[in-house]
């Protein structure tokens, strides 16, 4: 996608120089700046401060950071998969990604870190072609609706599942590029996401940056909007997806289902069919939910009027906590949007998707 | 209620001086002061920049505005109650209290300044005790719940309809302060409310004042918490109430009403009975949601490093949208909590209130 109207990937590997340069999304979108991962550390810092956050994101960035800590040894590869695995509980992908360049290491011993490496960016082009597929399939959903009323088709999303959550694309944000491109009148609510305000600065920048018409509000507002009939389709990612459909995202994805549900309108999930944890029957009690640093619930970060970047303190005196993400249960979802089409959320019909993937 | 352990009251009338004194509720919790209010505009100004807010503070405080600006002469009482109606469109106390001020100076039109007076120094006596009323009422829910569970009731609030939103006690949190009074252990799970925070500005603060233990969450935690069996009640404040128990509160407690009836966890909106809009048949699509400025959305105050009071800017290139309250459907409500009793949230059961009121 489009920065200043020039595209680019997230995440970039450069041959020459064993490195990977990524955006830095803590200062967006105040300021847009990448920065070269280098060292392990370099990697797991990255993921668990969140310089790359999103599911598939993390997984491919976790990928090079293990495939790199092998190019000159692969002595400590053990020990650079735990490190990269702790980085962050919640998200599938990561597990996915490391468990995927082991195995490529496993089938070509002799050379280790080319096994590695080529893995690592053969999914970095596997995730641009997922999700531009996962774009291609939900637009059908988008341009449907635009037939069946007049004005713009006004979409519902929460947190970032855009494309700076994966390499190029997104997941959920995939499918309205794709129906703007194809000239649907479309326009997003964009969750401003509380407390990382992954919506405010990242979806809001990310449409901006595309020219797509958007509105940023606050994470209580989805409910009443949907009330007035303001909201056409919900449409959010996912960061691990049980076998028999329930839901693990960004912490409030199940209010915005809730309300969906009631009031009757297509509450849809787009994810690639790596973030779906087959071992999982169900979602609900059973996948770690990370608990952050409960100064993100105290403290924002924003610009001064000087135009310096400034935390400031909202309560200091209050105990808090700092749930990530919560489980939307598959009977609220109307669909989940795949690289290989639709899937009702259940586990029959999540059975033929799996057989497509064996 | 007790701000360093001594007793006030948000409002306080000074008959000497013809001066009302109020809690300046923007630069909590940072910073305690209060202020004087005495020209109708000093009034205006209080409730429109919420200087003071809560419905029935709001109520009170419009009610000695009017009754302060026909001290001298009754000529301008009409325009003076214009521009005291238009401070705030949604909240129905302010009516209320405003022609309750009107019909008592009918009542009186040889004395018009020491009837408005006397009946809003009445009004806040009255505001003082409906609300122990409430907090008596509600208490019994907690301690209903108390005895069938260890450990402590875990209640969910959203927004601020504390003490400060009213003269003393609250409304929501007073049932908390006579429960914990009469010795019952209990946790609060305090939404911070965006985009003003006043949960985390307001409530925590409160809360903390009493010595009540509470966890300051992001609007988006509460579904998450009653998934996992966390909150045993919620009890919500109104701004306006319908006819067949519709309840109109801060945006997102309709969400919060969704998750709470999704896990089946009571749900009750605690009022006084003057909130009730007897005109209103229902409440979804029938009242005024107030629109306010989207740098509410956009810029978040707090206090900075320095501890200076700082705003930040979260998003400066994104159209927003700030609607200030939702319509919670009565089929969500568990009950309403009055001054008179808990009432069932339906026209038929809100009838037998009305007819106590008349």
């Amino acid at each position: 996608m489009k920065i200043n109207d020039i595209s680019q990937h997230t995440l970039r590997y450069d041959d020459a120089t064993f490195s990977v340069n990524v955006i830095d999304q803590r200062l967006l979108p105040h300021e847009f700046k990448r920065i070269e991962l280098r060292e392990l550390s370099d990697f797991c810092l990255a993921i668990s401060e969140m310089t790359v956050r999103g599911a598939p994101l993390i997984g491919i960035t976790a990928a090079f950071g293990l495939a790199l800590s092998i190019r000159t040894s692969v002595e400590h590869v053990e020990s650079a998969y735990k490190a990269l695995l702790a980085t962050r509980p919640t998200a599938i992908n990561l597990k996915w990604a490391l468990d995927t360049v082991i195995a490529s290491i496993a089938e070509n011993p002799d050379q280790p870190f080319i096994a590695a490496i080529d893995k690592a960016k053969c999914m970095l082009q596997d995730d641009i072609r997922c999700c531009e597929a996962i774009g291609d399939e939900g637009a059908e959903l988008i341009k449907k609706i635009s037939k069946s009323k007049k004005g713009p088709v006004n979409i519902l999303t929460h947190c970032n599942a855009g494309w700076l959550a994966t390499i190029d694309w997104g997941t959920a944000l995939a499918p309205i590029y794709k129906a703007d491109a194809a000239g649907i009148d479309l326009h997003v609510w964009v969750d401003e996401t509380r407390p990382r305000n992954q919506g405010a600065s990242l979806t809001a920048w990310e449409l901006h940056q595309q020219g797509i018409a958007h509105t940023l509000i606050s994470d209580n507002t989805g409910g009443h909007l949907m009330q007035e009939g303001l909201v056409d389709l919900c449409i959010v990612g996912t960061d691990r997806t049980a076998a028999n459909g329930d839901v693990c995202n960004k912490i409030g994805t199940y209010l915005k289902a809730l309300a969906a549900k009631d009031n009757d309108i297509p509450f849809y999930v787009a994810l690639p069919s790596s973030t779906i944890d087959w071992q999982l029957q169900k979602g609900i009690g059973n996948i770690p939910i990370e608990l952050r640093d409960t100064r993100e619930i105290t403290h924002i970060e924003g610009l001064s009027s000087s135009g310096k970047r400034e935390t400031i303190c909202i309560n200091s005196q209050s105990n808090a906590i700092n749930y990530g993400f919560d489980v939307t249960p598959a009977r609220l979802i109307s669909g989940l949007i795949t690289e290989f089409g639709i899937y009702e959320a259940n586990t029959q019909h999540l059975l033929k998707l799996r057989t497509q993937l064996i």
